[in-house]
């Protein structure tokens, strides 16, 4: 089970190795007014983004923030401190500007945007209506969502992220859903616990290539079974982006279940994704360590929203704005250190 | 050896322990539509800094960055990289806005001052004239300053604090002189490995005053035997503004010295300090270790100049904000989590 917008997308996205390109990065950071290499993790984050975005020319100028919103059926397990209520609480919250995501997105310049993915509600004025149901299933009891409404979730996620990448340098990922966090608990031990790669089998002989797409079934079923609406979108979002050379700064551990879906789908789409930091959700710093990923910040954070990933999105804008903006040792007139 | 400034300056830095203040902060910070505390560090930052200024109404909208500039005599003993002469380019650099502090302040709409203590050269119209000499002398071979010179560069950081505190809401110190992190070094090897509190003794039978009284006089004479005017003006502005109640955002090892050195004159001045970030310098981790400073951010940073304590003021820029702006459970009609 996939999908032609599913696989056209998976083959748009390319590695960003190109050694010239970035020989030409490394050249202007090199020649900016400081020593080699003395803005650390900064100097990195523009190379990263240079290579993503394809230019040695960096711009960054429009910077937009998708909140992905779904409901979970896993909550009439009691699995949250919150009613499940305040799904649709918080997401008339976001439309109206008073919640956490909307104050670091005001001090960045990020626009914000709210996906109704399906929460169990009407459709709120001012959210973006990508709905596939009024939230999953509990999936204690069923698979969380048919194959055909998993599939659905990734297209939606990727349709929007092919328009939200014509009109922005980067995009953050944030979620809101009561209950989801339990459900990208599941998505990552399904993941780590039992890879599909280990787990499916050559069976009666099949080929190398029919052996991949055994394993591609077996990750969306894992999607269909224990997955969300919030995070299948977010997940065709992810590789969406990357198709189209935007680089996606994540948020936390739900935002990072979206991640290994969607590594799993494609891995070149990690070139395009920058880990915002490490949350206090205990299962997060065990998700980057499976997924060999540095966070750029640990402050304790545990809201989602993409709260992190405002944060993220802004120590890029600054690592940009380094690289167009410092003056170089010739230019300022200092003396460079001697080779 | 010590000054009337100094002494009525120190007298006047109060600790911030305050339950009624303390518990009005928390219960806003608590009753924004949030879990309690998943914020993080970020919520710290805005009980921290509303201690700090004495009030549960935050405000935080002037902002200003100071750095330091000096020459260091000990330079003469080849521990640099660069030549001397960069300190008079990079000063000229920053008056010009082509540095990378001038690009991050810009960023997050901070005022920038560069302050000359004492560089080798004639004064760069756009600076502030502190200048105690054209540099220290090379400490390997005499002291780096006299005793008189000791005490001006403290008390041209106190008046400077004193004035910048009018006008500013959170400041920040950097600095740049080519040698500094070698006096920096020497400045902390100097506190940690033989602290003036462990080596003065009750002599002829003092009393307990005037063994205090002691100390301090062994700590000015440690400035003045390996200090620079840099370090020695970063630590009176940290006690001015700590007299004012403006908090202070600490950049890496060269302003960390400076906070030692305050802090041996006034404990209380680290309720007014905020540790931005853990620098790839060296020492600055050990450093921190000492003070007992849990820092924000590890960006493997070690440029200097203010660079890490400008990510550090955009990050209590967004603690204040969420606290002012983010709406409360009631005024959203979000459901609270049941007590």
């Amino acid at each position: 089970m996939t999908s032609d917008l599913i696989q056209r997308t998976v083959s748009a996205i390319h590695p960003v190795s190109s050694p010239e390109l970035q020989q030409a990065i490394q050249h202007r950071l090199d020649n900016l007014t400081k020593p080699r290499g003395s803005l650390g993790q900064i100097e990195q984050l523009a190379l990263r983004y240079g290579l993503a975005r394809g230019i040695a020319n960096l711009k960054l100028q429009r910077k937009s923030m998708y909140v992905f919103c779904a409901d979970h059926g896993i909550t009439a397990e009691g699995v949250s401190a919150y009613p499940s209520a305040v799904t649709v609480q918080m997401v008339r919250n976001f439309v109206r500007g008073g919640a956490a995501i909307n104050v670091m997105c005001r001090q960045f310049g990020i626009e914000t945007a709210v996906v109704d993915m399906g929460i169990n509600g009407p459709v709120e004025p001012g959210t973006l209506d990508c709905r596939i149901a009024l939230g999953t299933r509990n999936w204690l009891h069923q698979p969380a969502m048919t194959e055909d409404q998993a599939v659905q979730s990734v297209e939606a996620g990727i349709k929007l992220a092919t328009w939200a990448a014509s009109t922005a340098d980067v995009l953050g990922v944030g979620e809101m859903g009561i209950g989801n966090s339990t459900t990208a608990a599941a998505v990552f031990s399904a993941f780590s616990g039992i890879d599909p790669q280990l787990t499916v089998g050559l069976g009666t002989g099949v080929t190398a290539d029919v052996l991949v797409r055994k394993a591609e079934v077996v990750r969306q079923a894992l999607l269909a079974a224990v997955g969300g609406f919030d995070i299948g979108g977010m997940c065709g979002f992810l590789l969406g982006a990357a198709a189209q050379r935007v680089p996606v700064v994540m948020d936390g551990f739900i935002t990072g279940a979206a991640g290994l879906m969607a590594q799993a789908l494609c891995p070149h789409v990690r070139d395009y994704l920058f880990f915002s930091h490490v949350s206090a959700e205990s299962g997060h710093a065990r998700m980057l360590e499976f997924l060999e990923a540095r966070p750029l910040l640990s402050l304790d954070l545990r809201l989602g929203e993409g709260t992190g990933a405002a944060l993220g999105i802004s120590l890029i804008e600054t690592a940009v704005r380094i690289y167009t903006e410092m003056a170089t040792f010739s230019e300022a007139s200092v003396s460079n250190k001697p080779e």
